[in-house]
């Protein structure tokens, strides 16, 4: 009846010395998840974010706001902390390399995320491990580009900034050395290297995702299909439909391969293209928990954020199995058009009444266009009946019904 | 490069004033498994914690640190807030009466919520609805529990305070007359009144969860059973083993009914007696996410709590049905004497070792004799299994396992 109410801004909870404490950098809907499975393994963590109000920011106290490339922010939040672990791979790696070498435990390791920042040191690894991957070379120019053309058969051909792109960015197709102009002044404007590929007849994008601890021991995902649209994940099904079980297999050797040949600590996600020749090559490397281990929340034993914990703590990993025949996961993006605020929440009396099996995770983001606010997961026997679900809910958030006709 | 890094008071996430704010008071476990299942939901909580460092606490960057009993911090907490939930039954009624008066959605209600506050008002309630319960009379000294005795065929009896008991406190079973002393001390001293109750000659102990919304839709969770020892929820076993389906019927039905009548909102829980006779009768109840619904966050389709954060923001419920043919809950409880710091953490190497498709939820407390500081699940197709995993688990983190001679 006495203790006046403060909203006293050192409500911080007072720490256990003897628990380890993870700091978290970045604070997307990634840190966001990995706070929720921090919840339930007891495990503090500390988050570094771009702003107060970011999404993972709105779910962890201990939240310092700062800038990843800044050095002396990360040794702020690498103080007192167990293990450093990453919601995104922009933060430099030279930055990472000055941790390492002060006693920061960072998981993944500099030398293993560089693989995943780099395009063009990861493609160069890749292949001296003999991993399957698409034809590809650095190239400078536009006359270059038509060299590697020549090579792999001609245009069109896919050229990749090496670093910072992500979600599309920095990914174009380009049908002749016409098309190279802007490529290159971008790329000389901001300093950064441009990776060219073939352009893969792929029949479908497959994702193979693996935990691996600094110990050593490896947990592989089942393989899904992921389906993309202007380079964004829009839904995954896991398992992939129909998949040739040589060909699974293959998949999860080569993220096993990766992971342990790369010392890679935490989820390794490697995105792949089925060849229409029956083939899997490589085409992307992510080393955090990936969009198309979503799905893994609510459709696996052990999710793919749990499992990142587990993994970074060097704590045994947890069974990565699936819990129903079918998990169909589909982000909800923002449309063309801002929606007003709001809008996102007004959809669950709808999709909640039509679906109650339905799972579904909002990150605290607002729409906007192209902005990946939140993911719905709908599972069961029937994979027809998943899929509908999920993309129904979707398209409902995202406000997209009455375009589709419905 | 520029912003400096500040571990920075105001680091509070600006909401969107579209969103709905969920403010809970209390800031045990159960606030901190709901933040969980906030977090998916996107729904922004404000807790009031009994101090900075309590388990939800932890997890909740919008916390309030003040006292349940004082007005006006339960009015700084609700303002702003578009409904009003509970971790605990302790906020006086009164209270809840003026905040409600003051257009603040309280949910539950306090004319619902009494019941779960007040045993006697509750045994009063549950006779009038016809609802079968032990036989029981408010008593006011040893002589009126000695002809209660003779009224249901003699000692031993149960005592009861009707207000303030938890976890086997505030209930003794009396042999005679003379054991009452103590009973009758203690509650003129507090104020409290004594509920005598007969001892029902019972199988075991059953739980009926339902979750209702304002508009009054209820789902209802298969009826599980519950292990006590000292009064103490200590095991789960979910849907209850051999449990005759039209007494498992009967159960939901109480539980509906009681929801329905009482006006209830959120999780009601109803612990019942499955008497060796073949019946049930309610024992007590509680308007929150219960000790034996924690079941549900891994082996349900949706957990009691997601449900109960649907319920009072009156969204459509989540489907309650299981996802496993058993799931087991073991409780982690602090043993007989203290353990050191870190004792928790240490038990995840073997535990997630041996069986990977564990589950674990510690709350961020430290052991302490006879404290619930954690939880363990276990599912899957073979109940002894399950059984087996579960309880080790539990035993490995409170340390007892040597006692046990393993």
């Amino acid at each position: 009846m006495t203790s006046p109410a403060t909203r006293d801004a050192a409500v911080r909870p007072t720490l256990d010395p003897a628990d380890p404490v993870l700091a978290v950098i970045g604070g997307g809907q990634l840190a966001r998840m990995m706070a929720q499975a921090a919840v339930a393994l007891g495990v503090p963590l500390r988050l570094l974010a771009e702003g107060p109000d970011v999404s993972a920011a709105q779910v962890v106290p201990d939240t310092l706001v700062g800038d990843y490339r800044d050095l002396d922010v990360l040794r702020k939040i690498a103080e007192g902390c167990s293990v450093v672990t990453f919601d995104h791979e922009h933060v430099p790696t030279e930055h990472l390399h000055v941790l390492a070498e002060e006693g920061h435990a960072c998981r993944p390791g500099p030398q293993a995320l560089v693989h995943a920042q780099d395009k063009g040191v990861m493609r160069a690894r890749l292949q001296q491990l003999g991993v399957p991957c698409p034809r590809n070379a650095v190239v400078a120019d536009a006359a270059s580009v038509e060299r590697f053309a020549e090579s792999v058969g001609g245009f069109p051909v896919v050229l990749k900034t090496t670093r910072g792109g992500y979600d599309g960015k920095g990914v174009w197709v380009v049908e002749g050395a016409a098309d190279c102009g802007p490529v290159f002044e971008t790329a000389h404007r901001t300093g950064v290297e441009i990776l060219a590929e073939e352009k893969v007849d792929f029949r479908r994008e497959l994702s193979a995702l693996v935990a691996r601890s600094p110990s050593g021991q490896v947990a592989a995902y089942p393989v899904v299909e992921s389906v993309q649209s202007d380079g964004i994940c829009w839904e995954v099904i896991a398992p992939a439909p129909d998949l040739d079980p040589e060909l699974a297999v293959r998949a999860q050797q080569i993220a096993m391969d990766v992971a342990s040949e790369l010392d890679v600590t935490g989820i390794l996600a490697v995105e792949l293209f089925e060849t229409v020749d029956g083939r899997v090559l490589v085409n992307e490397l992510a080393m955090r928990p990936h969009n198309t281990g979503h799905w893994s929340i609510d459709g696996a034993v052990t999710s793919q954020f749990e499992n990142h914990l587990r993994a970074v703590l060097d704590l045994p990993l947890g069974n990565p199995e699936t819990r129903a025949a079918w998990t169909v996961m589909v982000n909800i993006l923002g449309g063309p058009a801002d929606r007003p605020v709001g809008q996102l929440y007004d959809g669950y009396p709808h999709v909640f009444a039509r679906d109650p099996r339905l799972k579904v995770h909002l990150y605290g983001k607002s729409l906007r266009p192209g902005r990946k606010v939140g993911h719905v997961t709908a599972y069961g026997d029937d994979l027809e009946d998943a899929v509908e679900r999920a993309r129904h809910a979707a398209a409902w958030f995202r406000g997209d019904l009455e375009e589709e006709g419905e």
